[in-house]
């Protein structure tokens, strides 16, 4: 018999084998070995975000320049292309499309102000907490200078504009680590040597994310979560977030067997979890992790030995009954697994100085310390600022008062707050920490889903003139739920909040 | 006749020529495709960094875990294993390579002092400038109290601890601005609507590299240069730097046509340029770029429409009889290809403020103007601190009189430096800004080669005690120069100096 080949023509005699069947599959190999090559390496991985629309194209290649050419030769030819920004810079050229960043802006182009623009929009977007700042004023009043320039005036210039430690200097971390342990009731002591410091809470997650994962890695999120945590995670380090659905019906807590069934689903589809990332107090629910739920977050990470990263900001910003909790406290009791655990800190919510841009990153992994550490030479806080920072944080009559006092007013606004929408028929969660309500406006929505939550966002800022945060913008999975920070308004602003929501409230309810 | 195939025994009637060859060329296909789908993913390109020593291994995959699952059980079982970081933060955690930063570090930790530690080691390594401190301590203690708190104590405390715009207040933004053209000596005023400020120019140029290149892109560096932008750039944005030699018998001058011919190796390697990365006034070696020179660097951008990135940051610190020359400076007078160059400025050097962590990028590209802004976001400078700079740089009579002053304290002891140096044999290149002298020491290295360099400076650290930064962490060609920030130093200090180095010296010049 005759074997049909596609070479038939010259398949004849011992070079049968050869030419009949090596030589086709060595060429298709070496084909798909060319074409791969030519391909251009793909673009990062990303679930969430969609490929940059127009990636740049292929510079042209032109002959190269002699040293000696003259300019006016190459000028009259004019340039030969407009310069390209990076493929992964170019999404971020374009407008936000998060309601809440559209929401910041708008509010801050039409800032209300009860004499200069009394019709302009009420911000209850942005985590600002300006219950206390009468306190820090009057600190800052007595102290500022001393702070920076020494008692009696007795300033070490070299002290204030030299390079220091780009981590913190050592003497803020002392006091940084002073002020942990009193907001979060801690029993053990943090350690200064396990701080960083970092310009802001928003690089201290970067820089974390950066260590802990590799582009293309992943962090379950239990929703609804931080709006921020977006651009903080994915944005430079590539790192990828799995919102975790909680639900209304549990009120939203964090539920171990969803963390599970997401890890599962992540490693089919071959993506690999590095850790959870959670917030506590929640933002933006404002509701605790008990330590029996911390425990089995701890569990569930060693099981999968992944990562968790806690965010603590608020945890000196609680008012409820139940006792705060932070991770560190479980730590210290028991000897193992700690280098799994890294918390998020910072000044500017629990001491009110978002200005000041201070955030902390607390770990007991001494890789993550050491990598971290190299990382803010592009995060570090100014000199002047750890001098003002070093002062007041070592000032415990003033922090302790400070404390005491802003929970109580965080406590009663947020009493008169969700009195006041429940007055409306809006229910809120039961908050007790952090500076947000999580109202419930899933009434007020048609149709019942993201379209409809985000036509009542619309209306309650152009038309109510109110900037609230929806759920959606923190993945909730659930429509019609809004964050409210009411630390930005006061006492007197309530009613005409209230009557502002109200408008809107009657439109919805009213047959249309 | 019969053909000799793989499958001979089953290769038989009509379906030979399935079995025969399109089966195993498809197995293999198949084969291939399984293989690739099962490697894991390429770690990031990079011509300079060796992979980590030791990428994490796979984590161990267990079974998942029971919701109810008792915490007791878990925990006798122990952890399964120890918490890995990401594979691109893990050589962070090694202790630093490079001459530069070990120098740093040791200096640092026994830094010398007349009265406390005569036999410390003394810091020429440092880029600091202490020439003109007092300057700056009298400013700050007439004026700190008002420009923070306002005058006559009217503070406006929600304008100091509130969030503001991360990428820098406009009032800031206008005094900067200001300050760039005064000691730029533009024709044209800087925009303020053209600056993004950050946390230091070291985010500043990563933002920018970040915003320009992809991972795995590549800069044109001219050596020697500052030793920083390895961390600075390649750290995480995984940008490549190429060094482009430059040599002494040139005065190490920028040399298109070596840019050119190292364009088009990286091309022929499949590696994209994305631009020029370059210091003017030249950090190691002090010289200025004269105007020709910056027309053609404009020339060859244009021509492989590619990018410039200058890093400005001694502008305000020339003291030759030269003038300085910005980029901005020939792009105002020239109506065309604005949006490939893009400035580095900051505050650290020019006014001596490095603590206070500001820095400058300053481009004609509103992509990435825009994206820089958002990018803000991990790298921006407290508000206390901006409120001081906007007071200081708004005094222009002080900054007139600083700057000044400033030039003629460091061209005074750039001239007792050199001197000294000269009388020990050290010949300097000339130099006309920044804050060293670039000193060859060829005559006393034994080996000629880096080895011998890397002896000469171990001797000057621990022999003399001085730390100099060796030309080899600079990536210069030629071994045996050295950069001495001579700016850290006071007069009385340079026979001290001289005499330490004396003494390693003649230890090279003695036949041993």
């Amino acid at each position: 018999m005759r074997l049909v080949v596609p070479l038939q023509g010259v398949v004849q005699g011992k070079g049968g084998l050869i030419l009949g069947s090596i030589v086709p599959c060595a060429l298709f190999y070496f084909l798909q070995f060319y074409l791969k090559r030519r391909r251009p390496p793909p673009p990062p991985s990303s679930n969430h975000t969609p490929p940059p629309p127009s990636p740049p194209s292929e510079l042209p290649r032109t002959t190269s320049l002699a040293r000696a050419t003259s300019r006016s030769n190459l000028s009259s030819r004019g340039s030969i292309g407009q310069a390209h920004i990076s493929s992964r810079a170019s999404p971020l050229t374009k407008p936000d499309d998060s309601p809440y960043y559209i929401g910041l802006d708008r509010a801050s182009e039409d800032a209300y102000d009860e004499l200069t623009n009394p019709n302009g929009i009420i911000q209850l977007g942005i985590s600002e907490n300006r219950l206390s700042l009468d306190l820090i004023e009057h600190w800052l009043s007595r102290n500022l200078n001393e702070s920076i320039l020494g008692a009696g005036g007795g300033l070490s210039i070299s002290g204030i504009t030299t390079y220091q430690p780009f981590d913190g200097l050592k003497e803020l971390k002392e006091a940084v680590a002073g002020f942990m342990s009193q907001v979060m009731g801690s029993k053990a002591p943090f350690d200064p040597s396990q701080l960083v410091l970092t310009s802001g809470a928003t690089p201290a997650i970067e820089i974390l994310c950066f260590c802990l994962a590799d582009q293309g890695n992943a962090f379950l999120v239990p929703t609804p979560y931080y709006s921020g945590f977006d651009r903080d995670v994915r944005w430079r380090t590539g790192v990828e977030l799995i919102p975790v659905h909680c639900r209304s019906s549990d009120d939203f807590s964090l539920n171990v067997a969803s963390l599970d069934q997401a890890f599962n689903q992540a490693r089919k589809r071959g993506q690999k979890v590095r850790g959870v990332l959670i917030s506590n107090p929640s933002n933006p629910v404002g509701t605790l992790l008990n330590r029996e739920t911390l425990d089995s977050l701890l569990d569930f990470a060693r099981e999968k030995n992944i990562h968790i990263i806690s965010d603590e900001i608020y945890a000196g910003s609680t008012y409820g009954s139940e006792a705060f909790v932070s991770f560190a406290d479980i730590l210290d009791s028991e000897d193992f697994d700690k280098d799994r655990v890294h918390v998020i800190y910072g000044l500017s919510k629990d001491l009110s100085l978002p200005g000041f841009r201070a955030g902390v990153i607390y770990s007991w992994n001494k890789n993550v310390l050491k990598a971290s550490k190299k990382l803010t030479r592009f995060s570090s806080i100014s000199v002047p600022t750890q001098r003002i920072l070093i002062s007041m944080l070592s000032d415990t009559v003033f922090t302790h008062e400070y404390i005491k006092t802003n929970r109580v007013r965080i406590r009663t606004m947020y009493d008169l707050f969700v009195t006041a929408l429940k007055k409306l028929g809006i229910e809120c969660t039961k908050s007790s920490g952090g500076l947000y309500c999580w109202a419930n406006m899933s009434g007020l929505i048609h149709p019942y889903n993201e379209k409809g939550e985000l036509e009542l966002w619309e209306k309650l800022l152009n038309v109510a003139k109110i900037n609230v945060t929806p759920g959606s913008a923190c993945h909730c999975i659930e429509p019609g739920w809004f964050r409210c920070c009411f630390t930005s308004l006061t006492e007197k602003d309530i009613p005409l909040v209230v009557d502002r929501i109200r408008k809107v409230v009657e439109t919805c309810k009213s047959p249309s």
